[in-house]
């Protein structure tokens, strides 16, 4: 894939990127760069620090949203696979439960059967027709 | 929750960080910056930059991981919605199976008492009983 060139605006400064993302995620990931800086410009503390360190704790707060992220991911896919035991428990309890319905089904069903035959027999016996 | 004191090391300087995560937690964090800012590295052309630039390809970089990890969260809760639907669609056919399964062992029940009483007929009518 051809390499995009692009212009974002990062704390105020535009910078031209080279990457093979769609304009528009990359605008979206900047503006939340944006987003966490002026977060962090919050804090007194931070503006007395020094550039360096202050790169530093940006890519340490981006990261914490990071694995923040990762752990509900590995959380949802936890769930996730509840859900897919569950639904295996409920194919076999479906697969039994079917099973049920139709023995019980054939079983009325050679019922009525019997219950024709016996009718027969005894409009027979009773007509005297033996 | 107090806020714990921790040494980091990143790009090998030492970092003293207060927060209120776990050590364990933020040197895995710090730990991934620093394998971020490696992989960088090993782009001649980032060795070039200056410091400031540096800083936001690494805040970038690590951004669109977020967004990356963002997106298979995304996917992963469609998935998960999915099976929820799945879960429900199931739960409504095996309470539909469990009543016809009731309902033809009932009728079942009900012809066994008919044959009963028609096999007790016929052996009146047999014997003259009558």
């Amino acid at each position: 894939m051809d390499k995009r060139r692009m212009e974002v605006i990062i704390d105020g400064k535009v910078y031209t990127l080279a990457g093979e993302e769609s304009e528009e995620y990359m605008q979206r990931v900047a503006s939340y760069v944006n987003g966490k800086i002026q977060e962090m410009k919050k804090e007194p503390s931070y503006k007395k620090l020094n550039r360096d360190l202050q790169g530093i704790l940006l890519a340490l707060n981006i990261s914490d949203d990071l694995y923040k992220t990762k752990e509900i991911l590995k959380l949802a896919q936890e769930e996730y696979d509840k859900k897919d035991k569950t639904i295996y428990d409920m194919t076999q309890q479906l697969s039994n439960e079917k099973l049920q319905a139709e023995t019980a089904k054939r079983l009325a069903e050679e019922y009525r059967h019997k219950i024709n035959e016996l009718q027969k027999r005894i409009i027979e016996l009773e007509t005297g027709a033996e």
